[in-house]
């Protein structure tokens, strides 16, 4: 197969052009275009302006909030103002959480204050709650405790997220932010704090989202930074009952909606066909969002906006999505997964992908594709490596606002990004501008620009996958 | 003086023993003992215990907050297990600020909260302060504006603090701090806000003193994170008024008494002349004080006691100081001095040495010495090189804690640090536990136990310095 492929790849640059349309869909003139689009960007892409510009100008954007609402009209007009041929809102309605004050305190036997943030979706402690902490390693050790030998207590998870480039510490990590408080409550805890999913040591808390189960309590569910988590176990080791002052509230103000926005560049021979890009527009509240998601959007943007000033557009239309609210329940992928799903247009998706891990360089190309469509990934690759990027057969998975369009049978592509410090800022006050390196940032819009246009340029079907639980 | 210096090394090592001793009152197995020390302090020494014990048990202990009294109370029984010969309190009387609340935000034309902390010693805002802010590149450009041109407004200096390995950048930078307000207030504006005195790029505020003039208006002064004054200056260059927000509360409630905290290693023939080795024992309330100066407080009671744990004591006596109230204006290094002038016994204290500059590896020796003494500094030097550390005969400081000591005639060294990171923690709550290494703490232990013990085993007198303004 290896060596079929490699004569393939060179015959495709040798002798025979018309093969490699019957197996690329794409000529030495499409790959020259592609070319260029990655180069212009390596000198220089607008991503770092509309990024500094979002996070500038609205800041963070958790949604339901005001700035939810300023973002929206924030990404509407960058839109225009980039030329996109349509621009447009696709409602989304959520449930609303609302952060208030969050303060704790070591009481006793050494008292001294902690830095810790909610867990999105927390509830309140109605008031101000002191009890006895007790540490498990991790979720599996809290899910072995005695059923009520935690009653009147605080549960508090110590286990320490690794660093991967890939990010791949989070999965089993994770677990103790989005179920600590239904384990915990279910043997008698009054509330939960774990260490911050997290792979640094600066003193930030990391939010992120937390979930109940019908019929369990609902307690309240914190974080604290890593070098808090470090101090709690250095005084519960020394053996004395160690005693915490927790004091959070949260609001539940009802419903809100939303909006998607989408800016598409429409294609000149088949409009109908998509390919999608795009990142997240909303952001935790804690820090301007810049890392998570600013650079996403802003990459898509800018690579959306460099197809469109092309002479000519792309067969297929190139849509660049700002997804809604992803941070607490990924409802604007779920939405725009559905209406598409209504109108019976999975199928006319033919490759979708989502920034999302950052502003480090990209570095693997991968995708979910009917085997058919796969030399035009090793096209597209071929036009990648010179930004460093490999391509990868297998492996990998759709961005998040991706899932729900891929669990209905549309195909993927995912342009791995260096998460190495993605988790040192991610959903903490710290996700700043500042994170961002605008070299970095230019390689990504080269990325995406080459993968969207290639896609969109191409007239070979990326077919469509099983669909699948989401 | 290269050549005579360099012959009198080469006949100390060879023939000489008894001109050895002549100029440097210290014999080979003075020497011996000194690299014993030394060797022993790098093989793991018990100040990274110590610096735990007291970031866990007491954690942030600014002067006069009830964390300070426990403190003290850590810091005595600290010596007293260390094996102190005598440990005694030594009171320090100060007046007391405490930070309260402290909220700021951008108000228009684009609204975001802002990072920031109160400047330690500045007044509330009285309520909620509301008014539009006008940048100045460094304190000078403030200096320069016409007097009255800030009325109703509040200045913010944007200048950067510059990274060097030696913290030379700080003193340039800090004037920003501690006169802004007072240049501000000159002007007519309302409240001042500054870049933090930083050299990192995380979302931490420092803290710092600033101080007020008679006759010039008492105006809120408070310092921002880096991002954040990033952010603000975006937000400026864009033209259009940028109001800000604060609301910040601060007490001064009046005076307290704490204490120097003193232990000490009895000289064995000279015991009422006198080493000092010390760190200083508060810290800010941000964070737990670890790099600042937690490390000082604990290298240097690791090296007393490793020399109190010798078979032999040193000639001279050998004090380790844990200092009141550094950090709000060298109350405890102050009164330390007065008490020795009142008592005559400035002569007596034959070098004096303080650890303030955090965690990092001591990479120099300085020393202001009579010169006729400059030939022990040399040999302690000698001792120390294995360590990298370079002996240099130009320049260094002694500690804040031992400045008015010297001012008022005592000898000093100073053991210099690689404070390259020291100004991304300092004054922050990210000065914590984790920021140290253990490895490098060894190493500054090894390098203050060799100091303190060759400085006290010599009976060359290190002299007098001219005195001069504190």
């Amino acid at each position: 197969m290896r060596l079929a492929r490699h004569l393939l790849a060179l015959s495709l640059f040798a002798a025979l052009p018309a093969l490699a349309n019957d197996a690329t869909g794409l000529d030495a003139g499409d790959l020259a275009v592609a070319a260029g689009l990655r180069d212009q960007a390596m000198q220089g892409s607008e991503a770092w302006d509309i990024v500094e510009s979002l996070t500038t100008e609205v800041g963070p954007r958790m949604a339901g909030t005001p700035a939810d609402a300023a973002a929206v009209q924030w990404a509407k007009a960058k839109f225009e103002s980039l030329g996109f041929d349509r621009v447009w809102l696709e409602p989304v309605t959520f449930p609303v959480w609302l952060r208030g004050h969050e303060r704790a305190e070591v009481v006793a036997p050494y008292p001294q204050p902690l830095v810790i943030t909610a867990l999105g979706g927390s509830v309140g402690t109605d008031g101000r709650l002191e009890a006895e902490v007790v540490e498990f390693a991790d979720l599996a050790a809290l899910q072995a405790a005695p059923a009520g030998s935690l009653e009147g207590k605080i549960a508090f998870i110590s286990n320490r997220m690794v660093r991967f480039k890939d990010g791949r510490g989070y999965g089993p990590a994770v677990g103790a932010r989005s179920r600590g408080a239904v384990e915990a409550a279910k043997k008698g805890a009054v509330a939960v704090v774990i260490r911050s999913i997290s792979t640094n040591s600066d003193r930030f808390a990391h939010t992120g989202t937390m979930r109940y189960d019908e019929g369990v309590p609902r307690i309240p569910a914190a974080a604290m930074s890593n070098p808090d988590a470090d101090l709690l176990v250095n005084m519960i080791r020394r053996g004395k009952p160690v005693t915490l002052g927790l004091d959070i509230a949260a609001e539940h103000p009802g419903e809100y909606t939303s909006h998607n926005v989408i800016g598409e560049i429409r294609g000149r021979d088949l409009p109908g066909e998509v390919v999608t890009i795009g990142g997240h527009l909303d952001s935790w509240d804690l820090g301007t969002g810049a890392i998570d998601d600013g650079a996403g959007v802003a990459i898509t943007m800018a690579a959306g906006a460099a197809i469109g000033r092309l002479e000519r557009a792309p067969r297929r239309t190139v849509r660049v999505i700002a997804y809604a609210n992803e941070e607490q329940g990924l409802y604007g992928g779920k939405v725009y997964a559905e209406n598409r799903a209504t109108a019976g247009e999975i199928a006319a998706h033919q490759l979708s992908a989502e920034s999302d891990f950052g502003a480090g360089r990209v570095y693997a190309l991968r995708a979910g594709v009917d085997p058919a469509a796969w030399p035009v990934i090793e096209k597209i690759g071929e036009v990648l490596a010179p930004l460093g990027v490999v391509t990868e057969r297998e492996g990998g998975s759709p961005g998040p606002d991706v899932g729900p369009i891929v669990a209905r049978g549309a195909t993927w592509a995912q342009l791995a990004q260096d998460g190495t410090d993605y988790f040192d800022y991610h959903h903490t006050a710290n996700d700043t501008l500042d994170k961002i390196d605008p070299k970095a940032l230019d390689q990504q819009v080269a990325a995406y620009a080459t993968l969207a246009w290639l896609a969109a340029e191409t007239d070979v079907d990326f077919g469509t996958l099983p669909p699948r639980q989401p």
